[in-house]
């Protein structure tokens, strides 16, 4: 089921793809098989892969079950991509960039591009990220992009689930480049960040108050800064935030993939530092590949998904326990107030739990 | 029970205190109560503090459970210290900066120091912070101050709650000022970070290859950097280090406690930068005092601690569980080569667990 809003983005002069057209139609397909969702997605049918994504989106368990055999079928199928993660503050100019960025990469590299969007503040803003039917209008046009908004509802941990997994169904499609936009304020950039191999922080000249949005931290995942908006009467201030950050980028240690971050000023208006951006990511695939640290660092992501998995899992099965549900809020209090000790509290939680739920323990 | 190590800390002209007299002695010493021991710590009896501290750090149930007593009891009088965490690549100068910082504490504003260490490192390393028996030996003998070197054993979350126990005994035992060290090579960081109210990174001049050690993000939980070692030939590349380094943290937010970091030149030798240094932690300390952000951070830090307690002993449920220790492995390899996804995997590994272990869920 596409939505309303992508089929919008699509239906743009040339390459309005299929189910675009077929708008709110296409609600009414039959259902597809398992192999017609794996097969429709290796030979890259993008209205099969957006229909995949929303099955992946799916909380019907049906869905689901479904969704996880056709990501098992298509794994064998992903990691030639390069995934890149896009964040910055709200305003920053992320979408134009990334827009500004996909077609010089379909134009002067002749790649695929798909855009995916982590954007957990939807469900409170309303939705600022790919969220304005008017933006990417024209990548969205171009045949070799694939533009997919935010999934909608979810939580946190879902959301960025749910589009890692659409990442790995548009490899599988043979998109060759992923851009994964996310906003920097929020509990996402991690997420994110554990998802591409190259992160991308977008800033703006002046590098003062207008950068208060953006969590302590963020700036030191940074692969590249670029210092957007450097066009018109911005040139000089751009250029001279662009040396600082540079600056500022000599006192964070050299990432453990042996890349250095830089910063690079550039328009998406202009396109000026679109392609010395491309060729920083390009470098930085070369060189990460080559030295093995891109692979290893994929290992460990992966890794850190389950781990996170897990957790999560673990975390919804003890808050849903009748006991801790009724109890959890009481102990929290008492610590919060200072009354008892975290771990005195954790343990007695822990003792009703395992006490009351496994009689063996 | 005192340990060798910290009773030759004490074993100094003047200040050395009971127990380091002592010696092993200590160990035949006869149990005390719970009340005698809160009374003890109360009245700042030294000897009493450092026996409880050892008794936080036992793994015995019967200690433990001593332990939560005597920290729920002495709770109500905590919260009144400033608690500053300090962190730096080795060779920093950590110690020597603590220690000058202590007896300038002590010496020029008359209020007491406890000094505690959290070194995850040193169960691998042999032990590097706190670990040489000749550092602090002039502040140990300060009767104002508590030297207290890291736990030797434990798990990483074991020995930051250790430590973080140990802080707020001090604190009922009326220190007023808690400097915390750690490595900034480790995870300790964030765990420090998550039980002070002030964060402390130690650099030197250069920032460039001596700074490779530490890990990323830990530089913007700084609320101040000190670049150490401003002395003789030495004192320009610092002062030429610091302003690059203030420069740097411009480009950071203001801390959500409305504090802006920044960064000042020192010299555990000749005493420079010093009283800025401890200056910018007071002045920090009255602002967020006043704006209501220490307490406010402090209730989140319980939160937290509260939560990652549970996380950690819910894992060790899990862990412990006869199937999942057996299937886990096997699971992760699968998850890791990407021959599965990391959320089918977590589902399997959940069912095993809920299947198995509570088979009404």
């Amino acid at each position: 089921m596409t939505s309303a809003f992508e089929s919008a983005l699509r239906v743009s002069a040339g390459c309005a793809t299929p189910e675009a057209r077929s708008g709110s139609v296409s609600r009414m397909r039959r259902p597809l098989s398992r192999d017609e969702y794996v097969h429709g997605i290796l030979r890259g049918d993008r209205r099969i892969l957006a229909r995949a994504i929303t099955l992946i989106e799916s909380s019907r368990p049906a869905d689901r079950d479904l969704a996880g055999d056709i990501m098992e079928s298509c794994l064998p199928h992903t990691g030639r991509a390069l995934r890149v993660g896009v964040t910055g503050v709200p305003g920053a100019g992320k979408s134009t960039l990334i827009e500004a960025l996909g077609q010089y990469i379909i134009g002067e590299h002749g790649q695929s591009v798909a855009v995916l969007a982590v954007d957990p503040s939807s469900q409170l803003t309303g939705g600022s990220i790919l969220g304005d039917k008017t933006r990417m209008v024209s990548l969205a046009s171009c045949e070799k992009a694939f533009i997919r908004p935010s999934p909608s509802r979810g939580s946190h941990g879902g959301v960025a689930q749910h589009t890692r997994e659409a990442m790995l169904l548009c490899e599988a499609a043979g998109y060759q480049n992923i851009l994964v936009e996310t906003v920097g304020v929020g509990q996402s950039e991690t997420a994110v960040h554990d998802m591409v191999d190259f992160f991308l922080l977008i800033m703006l000249a002046g590098a003062g108050d207008e950068l208060q949005g953006i969590k302590r931290g963020v700036m030191e995942l940074a692969d590249l800064i670029a210092i957007n908006k450097a066009d018109g009467d911005n040139i000089a201030a751009a250029e001279r935030t662009r040396s600082d950050a540079e600056l500022a980028l000599h006192f964070f240690p050299v990432s453990r993939l042996g890349w250095s971050p830089r910063a690079i000023a550039c328009s998406a208006f202009t396109g000026r530092g679109i392609p010395a951006l491309w060729n920083a990511v390009r470098e930085f695939s070369a060189l990460t590949r080559f030295n093995g640290s891109l692979e290893q660092n994929r290992r460990e992501q992966r890794r850190r998904w389950l781990r996170d998995a897990l957790e999560h899992g673990l975390a919804q099965l003890f808050r849903a326990h009748p006991l801790i549900h009724q109890q959890v809020g009481v102990y929290e209090q008492e610590v919060v107030e200072g009354r008892t000790t975290p771990f005195r509290a954790a343990r007695s939680l822990l003792e009703i739990y395992t006490g009351s739920a496994r009689p063996g323990m």
